[in-house]
């Protein structure tokens, strides 16, 4: 059997399966290099829909597909699990958790993960969500509170346990209040007996002066108002001091809640500090206009954990612009591969979504903005198209139309850690 | 709002929310009582189906429900979370692990769990299929044993990872073996470029002369051709006397490998002890012919955790014998309710079906036998009929079919506490 090891092509490693990774390992279909996708994970994750994970709509495998499933028949693609732990530019080698990897090119994509902007002890109380293991950690927390209330005889201890404080009016926080609220209001009547979960309280908190900050002021309005619609109490200019067990502090104010979700902060992969180049504020990666780390043409970064600027403005994490870079740093490594001069890259922004909940969603395409059912209708839209897998596209497709008809939530399952 | 503890009409406490305890508690539909119905979890599981989340083929939420949800039109029900940890059969009451909670009639319905014959060392290195949280478990040791084949460099290491164990030839462990066969032979074609998976070795021990024992032994001897086609190796007389991190000890020979799965002793819940009865070897509960307590006529145990004799022999622990005994002690609940004699209880047989892989299972109907593509024809149609929920016959169905199609198996995530 010829193994990679034997081909003596330039070997390109990739670091992190997301949509960059991805995008860059099929960038490099059928190039003359050996390319080794290295990722913690063996599965590829839509982030985009992780938070209907953590909200029981879909089950964990819906949304995700194993990423030698995906590349199997990409013949130049070796996918390995293993946990990279720094880079050695200099030796041109990566430090695995258990071994060492050279490479002749590396594409560096693992992504971001959530910030607590320096109080780490929040993280046990306000878990964030970035990956499959965290959606299925805040769907535990979510449908215990409501088991735990109604277990509860006293009325102010029940209370918080039906109070769900959302941190965070980005698109995440947006999709779990709205949704949260529905959940409240319409999939659990009818199933508990001392307790009316329609009287549970969702809040989203939010820092700045309005939700959905980098959206237009008049689509942030109307997020508010569709989240106040399904019943959700929305705070802006709410800026979170503690958070612990018992609820979250606003200065001096407290909310009694005994879940807080954390949809704020975001912090880059701390593999980025050990290229040695410069960072920003959030641990993003300076790169050059070919994406590549300065000074070392050989090292390309993409994705969330890359700074970028674009007509003075950074460039957003959000997936399409994964995608985009992934794929401009496979073409780019291609070129190099090939002897021709690289390409700078440029972002297209085709527009954002976020979703609030059934028919309430906001959608910004430039010149045109939507909301309410035609938004949410463009959302189901482009979501189902850029699922990955025939099988996954089904199964949402599928999942979305029964509960749209009732209600349902079919992945209502409270486990724990044996 | 009126809530059940108002309400006075006799409590009737139901504990264990499987086959049985489901059972019961719509037998006592619209019964004159107040009834409650106590789990440790939020959720039914199917588990006839659990080797197939054991084994990616189903995602969890396709095979389980919550309770609450199935229950919620009987309106004499309350579904509460929590464990109980023993019974004062004198003071009528149950402990919980957080508070005490009296009954007028009890149905006792926890089910069983695996043993390991004494050699409680053996759970960390050869996990049991009794609950969602093993199967995910056991999913991930499956498919992270592939991962780590692929990463490792010595020959013998990588063999240790590709030689997978089951211990045990009943239902759930020809069903495993089977399974894991057909997944290295062909769910993983192509993924791989440094290992084979073709090569993987599945192991089959079998303590008894023949597997599956308690049926006719052409059934026995079909079953083992045909996992035996699939693949898997099949070794019957084979006592287990060690088992570790690197393997399973049969006397003085050693296998190695680095999956080990469970599948053989059965223990009941430790909760039938409490009760200060009789039980037998496996921790059973003996019981009347009404299925009560001897001396207690208001507690009934139900399911596996019952130990009943017909004929002269146990009625086995299938789904259908717990199904059938919950319903009856519920029957029988409601008769002592109306103050009408109690009928004895009595198993109807309707067959035993046990799958080994695709067309492949053996069906024993009493006169008639099936084996091959009618078996497993008979095994699908009653396995989707029986799952509780449209949802989950819908899903199910279409993973089947696509399954058939394709080989692929669609939740093939490897999850990690974090």
């Amino acid at each position: 059997m010829l193994t990679w090891e034997d081909v003596k092509d330039p070997h390109v490693v990739i670091v992190g399966g997301g949509f960059a990774g991805l995008g860059a390992a099929r960038a490099l279909r059928a190039a003359p290099a050996r390319v080794t996708l290295l990722d913690r994970r063996n599965h590829h994750v839509f982030q985009p829909l992780l938070y209907q994970v953590a909200t029981a709509g879909l089950s964990a495998p819906e949304i995700a597909a194993p990423l030698r499933r995906i590349l199997r028949h990409q013949a130049n693609v070796t996918v390995l699990m293993g946990e990279v732990v720094s880079v050695d530019v200099g030796r041109r080698t990566l430090v695995l958790s258990d071994s060492e990897m050279g490479y002749d090119y590396l594409v560096l994509a693992t992504g971001a993960t959530h910030s607590y902007f320096g109080h780490d002890g929040w993280a046990a109380h306000a878990p964030g969500l970035k990956s499959i293991e965290d959606a299925l950690e805040i769907r535990r927390r979510l449908f215990l509170a409501f088991e735990r209330a109604e277990r509860e005889d006293d009325a102010g201890a029940r209370a918080a346990w039906l109070t769900f404080v959302v941190v965070g009016g980005g698109p995440t926080g947006v999709e779990l209040a709205g949704t949260l609220a529905e959940i409240a209001r319409h999939t659990l009547t009818r199933e508990f007996r001392r307790i009316d979960p329609s009287r549970a309280k969702v809040v989203l908190l939010e820092a700045a002066d309005r939700v959905l900050p980098p959206y237009p002021p008049v689509l942030s309005q109307r997020a508010r108002r569709q989240l106040e619609g399904l019943g959700a109490e929305v705070r802006t200019g709410a800026l979170v001091t503690g958070v612990d067990a018992s609820g979250v502090a606003l200065g001096s104010e407290r909310i009694a809640a005994r879940t807080v979700l954390w949809a704020a902060g975001v912090a880059a992969s701390p593999l980025g500090r050990s290229l040695g180049a410069a960072v920003d504020r959030a641990g993003r990666v300076k790169v050059e206009r070919d994406l590549s780390l300065p000074g070392r043409p050989e090292v390309f970064v993409a994705g969330d954990l890359a700074a970028f600027e674009q007509d003075g403005r950074p460039i957003p994490g959000v997936a399409p612009a994964a995608m985009q870079m992934g794929r401009h740093a496979g073409a780019n490594v291609r070129r190099a591969l090939a002897g021709r001069p690289r390409a700078p890259f440029r972002y297209v922004d085709k527009g954002s979504l976020a979703t609030i909940g059934r028919k309430a969603a906001v959608a910004d395409f430039g010149r045109v903005h939507l909301w309410g059912l035609p938004a949410w209708l463009a959302w189901l839209g482009i979501h189902i198209f850029f699922l990955i897998g025939f099988r996954n596209r089904l199964f949402v497709l599928l999942d979305w139309a029964m509960a749209y008809l009732s209600y349902e939530r079919g992945a209502r399952l409270i486990l724990f850690d044996e």
